[in-house]
């Protein structure tokens, strides 16, 4: 959603099928970046040396399962400060964020949003014109409930009373998606999720969930132990 | 580039690493796809259902060769009409463009400019505020130009002298990506393109592009004479 104050990227990585994103106020060229993979951490240091950025902030959504965060690579190439989830109750990172805090980095504001269910510990973050939602919501699809604390019966709260509540126009970034879909919106969410659909029940959520049948996840028991660690695969 | 008036969609599809663009009146829901792809298509004309659009056109930046066209597909659920480049002398397309045409639908307009040398077709579209490349001018790279009367002498031209001539802000969205990076801009380009930025010379980028040493496209004996049907395979 680049405008003539932002300077927007949305990355791709395709092993995991994670979407980072680097976000920056172009006067001031300070920037963060959201849900960094240590696979695509070069690309990402190379794009914000290129396009003469100051990296401020690295930010998560939640602590991944699926892959390794590139915030230690980054952090070590720019000094930018890790931040998290206060809640997640980690001691790796620089600074920790709670429901309602604002980030601010040069003239922007990212407002943080507290929306478990994916884990216990999950983000969203908004900026008026759209909103990050990591594994909460995705494109007509949601994080799965049945590891790290998750629960299908918050993920519904979340989603229905948190996030669309917003402006049914908001972009939707989520952290992932397996189809080549890159945004979506929360009013098509509200209409075509097949999970979180408007005439989706909680009931309904509870049932689909339950009933996904998905395999262990494979990246888990090396990506969970790393990321507590914010990536920092040395020590 | 999503803006009040404007609904765009970059869309990707893993196989051939290709970016298919939508692009849309939000008004009076009037749409056009540049460079569609077969396996994806089902994926496009589901998502231009719940957008409630109204195909008009389906684009090709070029005839392609590393993956046959959804047009054919699109065109049948949807009643689009397919167009091409005059010059590429195909006839089974409904429509034709040539350098400098306009492509009207709703109130949005895209200027056809012909940036040929990764083949002697090669169209690019523009919008004011962003570019569609296709196969001309890549992220930090750009087509090969050793097939499909490609030409490395008419390749820089295009770019030098066309792609070049539009403002540095330009968003260039090409038609493939393979490091996960979605879009860049005519100033980024300049100053970062390994191959086309300012300090290279036109003999230089004759040299780079001859020592290439690709290997034979895995699938231009299928793809070339499919999309010389427009993508229709039942004929």
């Amino acid at each position: 959603m680049e405008t003539a104050n932002i300077l927007f990227r949305q990355l791709f990585e395709k092993a995991s099928s994670t979407y980072t994103y680097l976000i920056a106020d172009k006067k001031t060229k300070e920037a963060v970046v959201i849900d960094s993979v240590r696979e695509t951490a070069e690309r990402d240091i190379n794009l914000i040396r290129e396009l003469g950025l100051k990296l401020v902030y690295i930010l998560e959504t939640h602590i991944h399962a699926d892959h390794v965060t590139g915030a230690h690579l980054l952090k070590k190439a720019t000094e930018a400060k890790t931040m998290v989830s206060k809640s997640a109750k980690i001691s790796c990172s620089d600074g920790e964020f709670s429901d309602g805090d604002s980030i601010k980095f040069g003239s922007l504001t990212l407002k943080c949003i507290s929306t478990p269910g994916h884990t216990d510990t999950c983000t969203s973050f908004y900026m008026e014109g759209f909103v990050f939602t990591g594994d909460a919501l995705m494109i007509r699809a949601c994080g799965r409930t049945d590891f790290q604390q998750g629960s299908p019966e918050v993920l519904y709260d979340s989603v229905k009373n948190k996030l669309y509540k917003l402006p049914d126009t908001t972009l939707v970034y989520p952290a992932h998606n397996y189809n080549g879909l890159e945004v979506s919106t929360i009013g098509e969410e509200k209409k075509w999720n097949p999970r979180l659909g408007d005439s989706i029940s909680k009931e309904n959520f509870i049932e689909i969930m339950k009933n996904l049948k998905l395999s262990y996840p494979a990246q888990i028991d090396v990506a969970l132990p790393a990321n507590m660690k914010c990536g920092n695969l040395e020590t």
